[in-house]
């Protein structure tokens, strides 16, 4: 037992899950998505920043217009998913952190009165917190699709008119549908991926 | 039962699990670094790129040129711990694609023929898989402590003298020590964080 966590949660966080390609049309649920954003939020960002925000695309019209903006056959497969979100950095992020890192009320203009120190550390950290929560999304039970083939100018056009949030990444959400899975790809063994010095 | 993972799980990866300023001397194993790689390898990057590269931090001596990169108290906390993992961006990752995507062998130069699109694409998927090890470390029962207050060109020039890698996040690892938490800082409620059209 080197791992600490169960084996059937490391099956269902990691081991067995895979990024979905199909979906059924069983809905995902607002619950449902609070539920795994209330879990991840408490992963680490620096100074708490937690610029992440969440926009869940649900209307018809709303699903329409975004897949406008889709690569290849990311658009056909976003509008069979039940529930698309758009993960996006909110550029005005330090706005909130008096709120969010009270132990050093000085942090917000030390570091992030710069608009392009902000936008570096705010990317980072919300593509930090893309990783926690495509686990919490499978920690739901759901399968996530998460794609990068989208025209993310365009999409921040259509949705950030206000030129506050920066999208980053798009995911499908829901249960699998048929054929759903492509076969596992090679992994890179530890020793290709890691070094001791 | 909103989400399908044990609430043990929950809460060793995720609600009671804390960012670790101070560490005990309990070794930290190769053969943990690797279960927890092993486990988290499988989740998702684009194109199944993998981009990122783990550096165990293990000798006194590579620990002490570590530490004349850190930020304020990043040196003095980092020297407590009983492993330090470098986390880098490898600039040359297309070159593996076609052994790690065989299902499309000509992603390698349509989309990574060029420096700058390969370490864009390389930054955002390894810091997503940053988001997935922090994830394990603590699916091994361990602490991370992550940090980017380090001059990370400094490190580079210092252990990637090739210029072929790109650090850009340091992790502490190990069990808790003597008043190894700060007290949870609020996070952004779910009304927040997200909002859906």
């Amino acid at each position: 037992m080197t791992l600490a966590l169960d084996a059937a949660a490391q099956d269902l966080l990691f081991r067995e899950a895979q990024t979905a390609n199909t979906f059924t049309d069983e809905p995902v649920t607002d619950e449902q998505v609070q539920a795994i954003y209330d879990l991840v939020k408490y992963a680490p960002t620096a100074f708490n920043q937690s610029p992440l925000r969440l926009t869940l695309v649900r209307s018809e019209e709303a699903r329409k217009r975004l897949v406008t903006h889709a690569m290849g056959a990311n658009g056909p497969k976003t509008l069979t998913a039940p529930l698309t979100l758009v993960l996006s950095v909110d550029l005005d992020f330090h706005e909130k952190l008096p709120h969010l890192f009270p132990a050093m009320p000085g942090v917000k203009d030390a570091f992030f009165s710069e608009a392009a120190a902000r936008e570096a550390a705010g990317t980072q950290n919300a593509t930090l917190q893309a990783g926690y929560l495509i686990v919490g999304i499978r920690a739901a039970g759901l399968a996530a699709g998460p794609m990068t083939g989208f025209d993310f100018t365009g999409i921040d056009k259509e949705f950030f008119g206000d030129g506050k949030q920066k999208s980053f990444l798009v995911v499908n959400v829901g249960k699998p549908g048929a054929d759903a899975f492509y076969p596992r790809s090679p992994r890179l063994t530890f020793d290709e991926a890691a070094a001791t010095v």
